[in-house]
């Protein structure tokens, strides 16, 4: 497959810079002579921008990404308490907006643990999973509201909205996934025994959608439950499906456990194809540790291989994917710099 | 103090009546020959109830248990997938009913990792916190809905409910908590970020009686980051306060590292007294093993500390902790029965 692939590039705030920069230079890498070409328009969009213009995301920015193929995003979000901040959400503003104006229904995200690498737990046993997260419903439609802000009768709400149209799409994927590995495994996590409206829909979904992937098999978790054994036996999970917020809490946790967020690479997908996906390392901005070029930029290239793999680079995404895992293997414990881990796996593929 | 308590008894299901009988055993030796007796007065409710009955908690149960001081629950539920079950949510119907009936509105879950006890984590470190759960609020008030049922145009929402009352209380429960231990912290977990009414009717009432409270040191985590400090730092908790459903999932994952929720005691407190408040294990009435007298009672035993602890006899309460703690100390792998564990328990506190 050759051609352009038009790249939004969203470096962000804080080490998101540092880490998009190795992220791309490991593209470089391994696109160099191929037959398709990445264009890369930079987009600077986050805190900074915020500050400097009071803009978090214009309509033209939006119009602006949509004409791209694909995104890349570092990370956004400034100094925690900067006062400057407080009537700004950028979390909201930026990163979710995106996500729902781009209807990225599918929130993939893998959890391996590498050989090499150090978990918190005594015996890991083998982790290698994804989860599905849910991208567009849930407690993250904005839905909530408040009476009597301030006042000691002060109620706030905030809904969480499930559909039919929204759930069936991404259960869907996820079995399609779960069809596609090896173990064909798939846990739904829910909390259908108190969420009783929202849980009973996403059951009967996963129930209805089984029926046409017989050699799936198929289990059901409370969402408390999931968290005891992703410490106890995360070796049991292949593909998890579960709603927007739990699938937000599931993730930090899944990262913990193979190694931290450090590692941890996601994709926002549209599997319609209608808008540009984005991919994004799991972790924040850590402004306390940006601009000293000791950030690593593991998750963010990693991120670049899920990219390769859903344009269709499957062959180009298996090779960043090898070269990490070979570089993570040689690590040990020796410190390197956010440039110095960049070249390592650049020069892997090189190779 | 002497009198009479009257403890209404919920044995349950499954498991629930083996380790609530040993957890009365170690009740009698604990006040045996003391001023304070102990009226108690069973209950049979749960699955097997409802599959005789077709009740799951009358009004006049609810009378009935509302005349009592305090309340020891077991376990309840029945076999997973038992069809005849299927349309009860005996979890919803019984316990939550009980909960919110009896404005059990701090739900208190100590998580200690003790001498002896095999974490999942490789490094540990010093785990002893407490979770105060908020009880009564949240998205557990029963406020979903859905429409066009079974249709492709279904729509399931669950509705978080906040109210500056309900969050008040049991913020102020918690900081008079934090205050009352050594290190004086507490941390505020939500998802400020998302969930923007509720998290902000959180954070300045957290905020609001903080000022009250100048000793105690306060922080708050994202439920996502919590989750990944419970795993690679829990030392770093005191006092979490949370809402009902972050604090159903981080206190199963805090059970789990500190030793498995057949560790883990709670008790459902309502703190003006107007209503007798519930002890419990966390773990439930796992039918796999039941009727088998292998069930670990120690979660049951500690609630019945907690329980103490409630109605004042603070010394008594000491002594049921101190044996737990030393019999945990010395168990080692050996396997023991229920009654076992019971008896050895009871015994270091006759001793
Ligand atoms: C920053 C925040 C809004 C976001 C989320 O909650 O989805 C983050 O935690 C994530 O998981 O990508
Ligand atoms: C059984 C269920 C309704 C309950 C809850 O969600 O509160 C349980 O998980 C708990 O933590 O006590």
């Amino acid at each position: 497959m050759g051609g352009t692939v038009k790249l939004a590039v969203i470096p962000g705030d804080g080490i998101g810079p540092e880490v998009v920069g190795e992220a791309l230079k490991v593209l470089g890498a391994v696109t160099a002579g191929g037959d398709t070409v990445f264009e890369q328009t930079p987009f600077s969009l986050g805190a900074a921008r915020y500050l400097e213009t009071g803009d978090v995301l214009t309509d033209g920015d939006l119009d602006a990404i949509k004409e791209h193929d694909a995104i890349l995003l570092g990370a956004v979000g400034g100094v925690p308490g900067d006062p400057r901040l407080a009537g700004a959400n950028i979390e909201r503003g930026l990163l979710l907006k995106l996500r729902f104006e781009l209807d990225h229904y599918v929130n993939l995200r893998p959890s391996v643990l590498h050989p090499g690498v150090v978990s918190p737990l005594a015996n890991p046993g083998e982790v290698d999973f994804i989860v599905v997260r849910e991208g567009t419903e849930g407690p993250y439609v904005g839905n909530g509201g408040a009476i009597r802000v301030g006042t000691p009768a002060e109620v706030a709400n905030e809904v969480s909205v499930n559909t039919a149209y929204g759930v069936e799409r991404v259960v869907r994927y996820a079995f399609a996934a779960a069809n596609a590995r090896p173990r064909k495994k798939l846990t739904l996590v829910h909390k259908t025994n108190v969420l009783v409206f929202a849980g009973s829909l996403w059951k009967r979904t996963v129930d209805a959608v089984a029926s046409e992937y017989s050699d799936v098999t198929v289990d059901y978790l409370h969402v408390d439950a999931a968290t005891i054994f992703l410490v106890t036996d995360p070796a049991r999970f292949d593909v998890i499906v579960t709603d927007n917020l739990f699938g937000d809490i599931l993730t930090d946790l899944a990262g913990a456990i193979s190694g931290g967020i450090g590692l941890a690479a996601s994709g926002n997908i549209n599997p319609d194809g209608r808008f540009p996906s984005m991919f994004e390392p799991v972790h924040g901005s850590a402004p306390d540790i940006a601009g000293k070029g000791i950030a690593d930029p593991t998750a963010a290239i990693l991120s670049v291989a899920l990219l390769l793999d859903h344009l269709g680079l499957a062959e180009a995404s298996a090779k960043v994917s090898r070269a990490v895992a070979a570089d993570i293997a040689e690590r040990g414990g020796a410190t390197r710099t956010t440039s110095e881990v960049g070249d390592a796996i650049a020069a892997r593929i090189g190779a």
